[in-house]
């Protein structure tokens, strides 16, 4: 399948949270092959990394992070956050991050899923956030504009951020999870769609893409709950991201899509023993959710950085007496700007 | 399949646009022959109806439509309005309408869709207008809330709208069908799912359903575009009537829902012989659609009666004085609201 855009401005990351990553390699061999990876290693990971031949890719363990990061600041990149380090060294306009726990799906007649296109397609098609077609995304093919559509607003906007979905293990909490043990998706929803301005939505890390010209500095490994541990249920971190970089979305006049592509996601772990641990994340949202609805930036915030720091200073303000984790998040995030302007730039140049 | 709500809570109401309804009714009969029916002449069309036998059905005609409105209304009963006066004379709680051009379309496994299960289904569970789920409806079977999604929303509101799709040809303008006269749509996708609150679409009449208890006189034939003719794509009544009752389910706190279930459209008409008169549809929406963003409703109106008259007062106010084809609408919208108090009556009855 070709691109409308050339292979070296993509840049896939993976964070590595396995140190045998042979399987996981193979099977995305013939989607991953013709980019160039960034494999982050958990600084938590103990093991050497297994990686097969035939890639081109830079590895970075905990010893790079220090010496680009130092000791000094509020963010740890341990377990899923790990890759967030490679969103900062990239020098890439797009990145792609799919778990090192997903293997590719296969479509609704068989066929391999080419998520890298998918999530290449999704981002360089325009969004639609003002105005919502029944029809789904009409720049797929066979698809349109509905009768109604405003003429005005089919030109759409760009596409920042592109979410795609799981087949096999859903991406449930540890309650919902441990409710229902038995439970896998299997459904094959053939559809891409807009995500409308001012609507919230829980963004998981798992399976996506994004413009790191326009927001990349907005995805950031800020939220870490006390109880944090290694399987996806027990995180936070992405859905906190995931609503820091839909408001941005929202006020600098991008589009967050949703939909295709799936990833086959391997089951593991043991959701019974982590529902002690998920309850503070539920907890959390009841929190957040109203604090993020009701948030509106300054106009003069223009850029993903200035953003940022202005959802940090809210967050301070409004959040910051009612738990201790929110304040730390808070700095976490000035950091982060602080550390993307220094070491992440701000322009992108393809094959650098 | 056995629904969890009684069969005559529902009434199927088609609009006669079309005298010889022998091959469309006999197509829907498998799924139709359980429910009561009423069935709607167009005053415009001349001919005898023909219907098959083996229906429990009504049939109104320009006679009961007079004898009921009276002639002093601004209301036109007349083309695809005309379904409406089925909405109002019906006492039950649920409502099916689909175009007398639809047939039954096929699911991805190639099973017919019963329609009518469908959309009870989707208005009988819940919706989830204020936070969007990635899994799409998280009430249909084998589906749930994601992680991240707010426990205190998962319960949902009444949804009080179901907007079906069309397979074959799509519900395009004009101008898009005689850009590309070959399209078909035959993208199954497999998804139901709210539309999110503030966020306005363009709903279409062709195959649609609601609760008549809690939004029926929102679903209201007032806006006559100067050149409508008997084709889909020269209509926009459902259009206007669909960004009326989206923003009175955000004001009430309802949800409407989109997606399952598909009709099968057959093709007819000529679209660039349309095109002319589509013209002025496209031109309406650039000036209404930021006025329905914009407009909101005072918090005493707490009923959908109420709603429809605030919004035609701010129809009256806000672009009167740029159409005259405004003016009349809210006219057209105040006499609705007056009629459906009258005839309409406002609790249902189920089996009177």
């Amino acid at each position: 399948m070709s691109l409308p855009i050339k292979d070296d401005e993509i840049d896939i990351v993976i964070g590595a949270l396995h140190s045998d990553l042979t399987s996981f390699m193979n099977a995305w061999r013939p989607i991953f092959s013709r980019f160039h990876l960034i494999i982050v290693k958990d600084p938590d990971l103990k093991e050497e990394l297994k990686i097969p031949e035939g890639f081109n890719l830079d590895i970075y363990k905990k010893l790079d992070i220090d010496r680009v990061v130092g000791t000094s600041t509020s963010i740890i990149f341990s377990g899923y956050s790990c890759r967030y380090f490679g969103y900062l060294v990239s020098r890439k306009k797009y990145i792609i991050s799919v778990d090192d726990d997903c293997l590719p799906a296969k479509d609704n007649k068989g066929f391999l899923v080419d998520a890298v296109a998918q999530h290449i397609t999704n981002l360089t098609t325009p969004a639609t956030p003002f105005f919502f077609n029944t029809l789904y995304d009409p720049f797929t093919e066979g698809a349109d504009f509905v009768r109604g559509y405003p003429f005005s607003l089919r030109s759409g906007v760009t596409c920042a951020l592109s979410c795609g979905l799981w087949h096999n293990l859903a991406d449930y909490d540890a309650p919902t999870q441990a409710l229902k043990p038995e439970e896998r998706n299997s459904r094959y929803v053939d559809a891409v769609l807009t995500v409308p301005a001012r609507t919230l939505m829980p963004i998981s890390g798992i399976n996506i893409a994004f413009n790191r010209d326009v927001v990349g500095p907005a995805l950031l490994p800020c939220l870490r709950l006390a109880g944090e541990g290694k399987f996806r249920w027990e995180t936070m971190e992405d859905i906190w991201s995931g609503m820091c970089v839909k408001v941005i979305c929202d006020h600098l006049g991008l589009g967050v899509k949703t939909g295709l592509p799936y990833v086959w996601r391997n089951d593991r772990g043991d959701a019974i023993a982590s529902l002690r641990k998920e309850w503070e994340g539920v907890k959390m949202m009841e929190e957040v959710v109203p604090f993020f609805q009701s948030l509106r930036l300054p106009q003069e915030a223009t850029t993903a950085e200035d953003c940022v720091v202005e959802v940090a200073n809210a967050v301070k303000e409004k959040l910051g007496s009612k738990d201790p984790m929110f304040a730390r998040t808070a700095n976490a995030m000035l950091d982060w700007v602080k550390l993307w302007k220094s070491v992440g730039g701000s322009s992108s140049s393809p094959g650098a």
